[in-house]
């Protein structure tokens, strides 16, 4: 028996960890925060840093910064590799261990390439900063490398821009892509008309945004529509390889590839639990604690968490939110011998975003479509940014592209421009293609 | 004969290129702008990037935006990699040829290690934009793993930050690097002492800024050593290995290096000329033509011009744009049949700033020090910027920055966290060391 402050851990600085670290913050604890990141992701707006609309540094701030008036709150960079729930320990890749009384796991989730892990060269997923920088990287590639081709050969190379999986994500990037395509690139090539481009976003369900009721997503389906992208439903998406995608029994020609399907629990769920769901996610308690270790949490996408009518609650932002005020509560509670909480999840509602001036609003009854529900999902994201200067600068953006119809972050870094392997397909003839005006000058002058 | 357009070829999207461009729209000539970024640098801003201010997409503009008016003006994403002055012909990497009547080479430089290419990995330079990224890396890195250790092991690892070359980039650089350390990060860190990071400044001349007068050096000197800057002079770094610096005969353990001292200009010069001198700059006549070749023109960087006096045109900014414009002036001048006009370099003046409220300005006879050369030197660099987006962003930075002491762009993205070759010196004994309150919380817990 001491009198020393119980230690609580907490695994991940995404919306759930962030939340505990907080609810925790200023009691009577020792805590320490472990990510693999130096920040905190508004994962909510990675698309739009996908299709150079925000720059990373708007919808990111350093973790520290964001607890530094917690001061009893300590932030370790580094990847939690092993949980021992019997000695009460975490491991960290490269070395390290550090020992709690309480634990949080709040790891997230990765996109899942349902065992085909090899699809994701050609067709990443967008979960990070880095993924939303390379797919961003990908699409504005795409265009400068037709115009390459068509300056340097005279051929047009058709641009086909294929999202795989029409959840929010997937419909939020297909639109905004339409957008670049469309609106925000027109008049600055000279030799190909960006507008050409196809964007298709491919379902295997019947329709797009299923968690909605069934009139919105045909109204999100028309929006979709009326912005140029072609949405193809009821169509699984069977083998990807460089340059093609193959929907059904058709391989498509595929300049950039996209998966917005699939997601998977982080892998630290195997050290709490025999078995996971087909997501990877572990069955919690009430209390949303691991079966048999009551001073172990799991919160937000790992938990698997049954609502009363058996439906499963959703791996969004304000339900891992919820969950880690119940386990930060529950940790107090303990403290005081107070009986714990149970989690109930209170849906808000849901909305997403189709492209300039479209979007879908849903909460209980209430139902929203076109500029007004727009609104309100600009107002409800800017709201939920963490720090004013995010907000700020988020809403100066939007202004601006608003007003100017451009993409200000149109960066194009990393990576080689020697095309990956997702991209063989506009690249294999450029060195063997004929000649258009260049070479013909090129050769004209070899002549004289 | 015929009637067709005249073609110029611009190589590089830097201000000299950027200029030529510019110059030549709505000229009756076909231009072709090849770089192998699709943005322009904002280049003396870059250290601002490096030590978390601004953001990469604040200093950096889509070259096909800013020439998009220009319609008779087409910009190729692409890598010159041979020019075959004989027949008029530039060779892309990856294949394609593009023919010219006019050529103007504008390709800049890099940093040039004085044929060490091997210290690169251990001290990069800044020269683009994933260069300032990767610099920003190591630096907020160097802090995150210091903490990390204090709180797995209780040991505090003295930091040491090392800036080779006291030129512009190295002052501002290290004077930034003392603000991250003394102001920016101060309060968010718990183990460790952000404020105890040395940050050495080697420079091999007998003073800092040596372009400036004496009396500016002397007082650009006191004004890094009063942010805590230890100015090392009359030294020169004769070997670099990871985690380790040897200045003169002496290793200096190292936490981050960065090169701020030699350039050398692209490598495209061979094509053009049988000598370079020591830095690959290639000699050219007073209307910057190549001799030999008079519809070749070098600017910026590439070119060594000699003034009446016999001192050499620095490598800057207006001098590039003072070139182009000549060189793009002499196009015109031959298709009127016009004599060419002669390049004469009229210097403005330098300014460098040093940290918050420092810097100093010289032009001419006029010498400024403290705030008001830092205003001047704000004014100047916003003015400069290219796009009024840009400038409103970047003033609202620095005026964020100003008022809050904070940094806003302090993201570690992109590597891994396992540290690089030239963090090395932080690593190697984090697994085997003696363990602090973490592990001795676990170990007290596997005894019970």
């Amino acid at each position: 028996m001491t009198n020393q402050k119980k230690k609580v851990v907490i695994i991940g600085g995404g919306f759930g960890g962030l939340e505990a670290a907080k609810r925790l913050a200023r009691k009577d604890v020792d805590v320490t925060l472990i990510d693999r990141k130096n920040h905190h992701t508004f994962q909510p707006l990675l698309y739009q840093v996908a299709t150079a609309v925000l720059s990373p540094g708007e919808i990111a701030s350093p973790i520290r910064r964001i607890l530094d008036w917690a001061k009893n709150v300590e932030v370790v960079l580094g990847e939690a590799e092993k949980i021992f729930p019997e000695s009460n320990t975490v491991t960290l890749k490269n070395g390290g261990t550090i020992g709690f009384d309480y634990l949080i796991v709040a790891a997230g989730a990765r996109h899942s390439y349902f065992g085909h892990d090899e699809w994701e060269a050609s067709a990443p997923g967008l979960k990070t900063l880095e993924d939303a920088v390379e797919i961003r990287r990908r699409v504005l590639l795409a265009f400068e490398l037709a115009e390459r081709k068509a300056i340097l050969t005279g051929e047009t190379e058709p641009l086909n821009f294929v999202v795989i999986g029409a959840g929010p994500t997937g419909v939020e990037l297909a639109g905004a892509i339409a957008g670049i395509a469309r609106i925000a690139l027109k008049g600055d090539f000279r030799a190909i008309d960006t507008g050409a481009a196809r964007v298709m976003l491919i379902e295997g369900g019947n329709r797009v945004l299923n968690t909605f009721s069934e009139d919105l997503s045909a109204h999100a389906k028309q929006d979709l529509e009326e912005l140029g992208v072609e949405v193809v439903l009821n169509c699984f998406v069977t083998d990807i390889a460089p340059g093609k995608v193959k929907a059904g029994d058709e391989w498509i020609d595929t300049t950039v590839a996209v998966w917005a399907t699939g997601v998977s629990a982080s892998p630290l769920g195997k050290f709490l639990a025999e078995e996971t769901d087909d997501s990877g996610r572990i069955s919690v308690e009430k209390d949303l604690a691991v079966p048999g270790h009551p001073n172990i949490f799991v919160i937000g996408d790992m938990a698997r968490v049954e609502e009363k009518d058996g439906t499963l609650v959703p791996g969004v932002a304000p339900a891992a939110i919820q969950m880690a005020r119940v386990a930060a509560m529950n940790i107090a509670n303990d403290l005081k011998d107070k009986p714990r909480a149970e989690f109930k999840y209170y849906d808000k509602g849901s909305m997403a975003t189709i492209g300039r001036s479209k979007a879908i609003v849903e909460s209980g009854k209430l139902k929203m479509t076109g500029f007004i529900a727009w609104l309100a999902w600009l107002l409800v994201h800017v709201l939920s940014l963490i720090g004013f200067r995010n907000r700020l600068w988020v809403v100066t953006e939007w202004f601006w592209a608003y007003l100017t119809r451009e993409r200000s972050a149109r960066l194009i870094t990393g990576g080689s421009l020697e095309l990956d392997s997702a991209m063989k397909f506009l690249q294999p003839d450029l060195g063997k293609a004929a000649p258009r005006k260049a070479d013909k000058k090129g050769k004209e002058i070899l002549k004289t």
